[in-house]
């Protein structure tokens, strides 16, 4: 995402990898329909663009509780977008230039924690194992290098990572198209499996690490992210396999004492009947398709913010 | 399939459900890459076309040995392919007649081996619960009403299936494109999911059972069956639910005192990075695609064939 001059412009992720078209973003209406539609997400990129969002606003000379509650209605699970808004509601001052203030002060402390979060996470890859990654926590999913893709990019980089196994992530393919492209920039060994593969990858011996992002953390360490996780973090238990989150500290959500109380959005029927827009599925057919699961606090062997790594039974809190 | 005149006629799989194409088999090339190409699949009815790809050898004059090779090459996983050849080979008169009333013989004894699978089977579903479903074991995977989903239809006659939950199967969709298209002709009540949502569903306790299909089953259970079957394994292990194999006795390889012999095709790359002919993935995005994984038999609480329900420790034997 970049700010200049009254538009925040961010990449399509929508189009990845087969187009980069940027779209250059002038009203707080258009940051929502943008994270309502998906041409941005990962749960702290969406923070981020919603604090932009509110930027707008104020350029517009928008009414600010309009557009505050415009952008809290465009997905219900991922954290950090309440988180941000917040922070920009704490902002007493309403001129333009506070509230950009404020959003540049949120993407920048992104940054930092991704940097952070990879520095605390690397040392839990064992050393030359290959890593198993969920969806996209990469640079596209945050205002960073990204939380466990972060993990990865530096792990690669000191000669820790030998190799990453992508899932796909279905139903929209994030894993396939969007962390598939970043490790194909930044020259990293992987390969991309469909989700169903990675329990006959663990049965080889083939996976040292499982490394996922966060949507929602509660304070026992109950985390809601991209569906597939809670089944990864199963998978990892069975093996023997570390299974571990990262995320930063605005993931989480501490006034939820455990994962029951986590809306978990349930998205089109669409996605999973149609993909790039060709029908798959019979005309009609029923789905079921819920954006994001729940993984137990109890299977998780580590969470990884900016400040630490917390290790079970979790207590977690945020950071103000 | 359908034999009449010196040709086979098939479903092409490949285009359902948006088209209902039948392809005319004359030769037993024809129909080795109708196998190798998954117009036909599904364990059982690839053993049934194999048989009578020998009889259009026999109407050609081809050289019987060759014929037997080229077919045997098709696919390496699904042992009804060899078994189906192996009765064939045993047919010591080498007329058309004799050979093609083998294939036709093979073939009714699958259909009648369904229909005792299904009555074999259907007393294992819990009563009034839901169903997890796999790839598709239904008429299109066999001669007759299908194996696990075979059980499906009658459990749902029967009145005691409220619902199914079919898994889309990727990377080749068998359960959104064909178990979809049987469920919707049947009025099964279903919903199609994710792959990666069948944790989420055991979880909140709305999967009854989970009914596959096999391979090929060795002595000791271990099963080879559909890429993720491993996966709902362990998963319905972990949430406490009753994971059942269903098969005729074609698919046992008695041969095999467990999986580890048992050989995994691997598949090409496109079926991860395109869908339906459209790039999803980078280009030259690498890929892990094996067609098939190995459910230990220490995971399976029942196999069902046409005999009887067998229940671990499993020492299988096959029917001849």
């Amino acid at each position: 995402m970049v700010w200049a001059e009254g538009t925040l412009a961010m990449l399509d992720q929508r189009l990845l990898p087969r187009e980069e078209r940027w779209l250059d973003l002038r009203t707080w209406e258009q940051v929502a329909d943008a994270i309502h539609d998906m041409a941005v997400r990962g749960a702290p990129a969406i923070g981020v663009a919603s604090a932009y969002g509110m930027a707008l606003a104020a350029v517009q000379g928008a009414d600010r509780s309009v557009a505050d509650a415009g952008l809290r209605a465009t997905r219900p699970t991922a954290v950090n977008l309440f988180w941000a808004l917040d922070r920009i509601a704490s902002v007493s001052e309403c001129s333009p230039e506070a509230i950009l203030a404020e959003a540049r002060a949120i993407e920048a402390e992104d940054e930092a924690m991704c940097e952070r979060i990879a520095a605390n996470g690397v040392g839990l890859v064992p050393a030359g194992s290959s890593v198993l990654t969920i969806c996209n926590t990469g640079a596209l999913a945050t205002a960073g290098v990204g939380t466990a893709l972060g993990i990865v990019r530096r792990g690669w980089q000191e000669g820790r990572i030998a190799h990453v196994f992508a899932c796909e992530t279905r139903p929209r393919m994030q894993g396939l198209r969007l962390t598939a492209w970043e490790l194909m920039q930044e020259g990293i060994s992987f390969e991309a499996i469909a989700d169903g593969a990675a329990a006959a990858l663990m049965a080889k011996g083939r996976v040292g690490i499982v490394l996922a992002g966060a949507d929602r953390i509660a304070a026992n360490g109950d985390t809601a992210n991209k569906l597939g996780t809670y089944s990864l973090a199963v998978l990892a238990r069975h093996h023997g396999v570390p299974f571990v989150v990262a995320a930063p500290s605005s993931t989480i959500d501490a006034s939820s004492p455990d994962g029951s109380a986590i809306v978990i959005e349930e998205r089109a029927a669409e996605e999973i009947t149609e993909i790039e827009g060709v029908r798959v599925a019979p005309t009609n057919c029923p789905v079921w398709n819920p954006a994001f699961d729940v993984t137990p606090g109890s299977l998780i062997d580590a969470i990884v913010d900016e400040r630490a790594v917390y290790r079970p039974p979790f207590a977690m809190a945020g950071d103000r």
